[in-house]
């Protein structure tokens, strides 16, 4: 079978005055012998709440990529623990559909989000051999996992198409929701990454329910900084029910629960997209959802494995939201309501690493990240944010001493 | 310095009906509880034609990222044959300009196109320390080089700026013209990439001066590709000058070696940009300029380092010329003159792992990479092509056997 081929002239280069020439293609100047090339890559991906994705009637999982001949293909990639609670459904879910499938299980944490896990997975894929464009691979895990395989996919054949599960309460809010993937590298958290949106994301937030507690917490520090900078509803949400949420796990085991968690985590994704979708690529670097991650990256890096994602976050939360207070921004009262839902959150507010040594360089490194400038998000109030771009080793020093004594009066530190 | 912030309220995901809400952002359905988010991503980028570079006077290599204030910084990567010969001018140049610069030199070639290297291009920036939009890597050497610090920049921060400098004719015509980006792996030749355009690439065909004229053939392949699937003019010119074009290295040493390498130099660019440019994501796996690609990146990666990239493209044109022949695609006649043409340019036709457990075993990995299908592209005549999807072992054995006469009867074997 043969496909006829649209033959474009050459000739479309030259004009009798030598000038520009546009093709519709591109721009091809003779003066100065130059092209320059334009195009728009458009992007689209869904992400979508579930529940009971491995009942053998749930299609959800199937779906991206489906072929209209043969079996389906997919590779699945299921973070360890995960694997030891869940694989005995996942398999007969596959099997149910006749799918050939290769489970391959990692066992994934911040400590091996580095080229060695993902290029293991890599060759995992190859070995296993999956169609560029239609056998999409299948990430069910935390954020790490998801991270390091959406890496993977981006990179596999210049772009393979995945689906993310995640299984965590920070992936289901935060790295379940974007289309940032990366490793760390150099000592440096997420040093090398890549854009890159999965087709479709699966949110079942059952899978909580065997989480420890302080995992919620981790993914609880995401929400309140939803909350802080943007949405003041969802503040007094986590004040009335965080401690609900905390103790059931999100699984809706009272009807307030259960209100709770549906409106807790929809508040949360749908903020987090607004901010998001307009800035899919961060053309612009002035991004409220930076707030708490200006710190963080850097303070969680040196304190690896000690301190998880999202109360490294946190810690950098309490910090900007003192020294936010120390501005007038914030008032004391509301600096203190913060300060006490990150407690009753189960979220630490204080870290020794909080010291100007590790702060200026994680400053400066932020700098570099934005190109030159510290773009800084500070919270307004409780619910707003704005951005500076002064803050020095003076107010840092005093905002770490004057939050040590908050956090140790707290009974925090 | 503070900036005030847009504040989207959530509340705009609610209608009264329940139904699918857009804001203009991303639509959101309440029934199915999903939200689908979709954004363009706009690329430009420019190739421009240049010459005495490195001649203070110049100011093409500091464009791109230009500050307004502070000392320029730049991080440089330069294939090491490349720093010997002109890294003295390259210093020279970035001295004159006072621009805070560090030239990392890379002993480039198809055997190192690893991550290993990308790795240590990574944590050299990572100490040099560049900003993340305003300060671009700017790379000078082959198609190798290119294609490593390309990935390396499109991971880096998840994107930096860079320019390319090819310094052989394979950069300047093909790995300098598109925006593909890799390393081997597995095995696999660029089995991981991205697509990740330089911001400007400057195109100085005096670097070709003191190029071997093996490395001016391997360019030669690139452009004889474009000749046979779409410019039958291109393919005249090769007849007619070729000799000339490899025994002045393209440096226009005669006024016809000038008009040819000029005319041949823009006509292989722009007609690679016309195929690129309405498929720079290659979301159409039919690509003609995949043509010479099909068996190549196996035969290459297993013989390697002793075929250079071009001559393995050259390989598989012949094959796929006989195959075409044989097929009544491409005249005896024609098939005759292309396969001359290959000789005159100083390019194998013939490469004994040109055997049928090799090719298809090319040719299985090719169909995944092309999602399922062959989409093989074949010669019809000289200066167009077509794509098959039959090709079967049987064929190809066939066309082996009849190129293995044809190269011994021309003394090319």
């Amino acid at each position: 079978m043969t496909t006829p081929l649209r033959h474009l002239p050459t000739d479309s280069t030259r004009t009798a005055s030598g000038g520009p020439v546009g093709n519709g293609l591109f721009t091809y100047s003779q003066q100065v012998e130059s092209w320059v090339i334009r195009a728009t890559k458009p992007v689209s991906y869904e992400i979508r709440i579930t529940d009971d994705l491995f009942n053998p009637k749930r299609r959800d999982l199937l779906e991206a990529g489906e072929r209209t001949t043969g079996p389906l293909r997919r590779f699945l990639v299921v973070d360890a623990k995960v694997n030891a609670l869940h694989g005995n459904r996942i398999r007969a879910y596959f099997d149910h559909h006749e799918v050939d499938y290769h489970l391959h299980s990692v066992p994934a944490e911040e400590t091996v989000k580095e080229f060695q896990t993902a290029a293991h997975i890599v060759r995992e894929i190859d070995e296993f051999g999956i169609d560029r464009r239609n056998e999409p691979v299948i990430v069910i895990g935390g954020g790490v996992l998801m991270d390091i395989v959406g890496l993977v996919t981006s990179l596999y054949r210049r772009g393979t198409p995945f689906i993310r599960v995640p299984t965590t309460l920070i992936g289901l809010v935060d790295a379940g929701v974007g289309v940032k993937t990366g490793i760390n590298f150099n000592g440096h958290k997420n040093r090398l990454g890549t854009y890159f949106p999965a087709e479709l994301t699966l949110l079942d937030r059952s899978f909580l329910s065997t989480l420890e507690h302080r995992h919620i917490s981790n993914g609880l520090a995401e929400i309140l900084k939803i909350a802080l900078i943007k949405d003041a509803a969802l503040f007094t949400l986590l004040e009335r029910h965080g401690d609900l949420l905390l103790e059931e796990k999100c699984q809706g085991l009272s009807s307030t629960g259960e209100l709770a968690a549906t409106e807790v985590l929809r508040r949360a994704i749908h903020g987090m997209l607004e901010e998001l979708q307009p800035n899919l690529w961060e053309a612009k670097l002035e991004r409220v959802v930076d707030y708490g991650h200006t710190f963080s990256p850097t303070v969680e890096m040196r304190a690896l494995p000690s301190l998880l994602h999202g109360e490294a976050v946190c810690v950098d939360m309490a910090l900007t939201t003192v020294l936010a207070a120390r501005r007038g921004l914030v008032t004391r009262a509301d600096r203190d309501r913060i300060l006490a839902l990150m407690s009753a959150l189960g979220l630490p507010c204080w870290d020794p690493l909080l010291a100007t040594p590790v702060l200026g360089e994680a400053l400066r490194d932020a700098v570099r990240h934005r190109d030159g400038q510290q773009r800084l998000p500070l919270p307004v109030g409780i619910g707003d944010a704005i951005f500076v771009n002064d803050v020095e080793e003076e107010e840092l020093e005093a905002s770490v001493k004057e939050l040590a004594e908050l956090a140790l009066v707290g009974g925090k530190r």
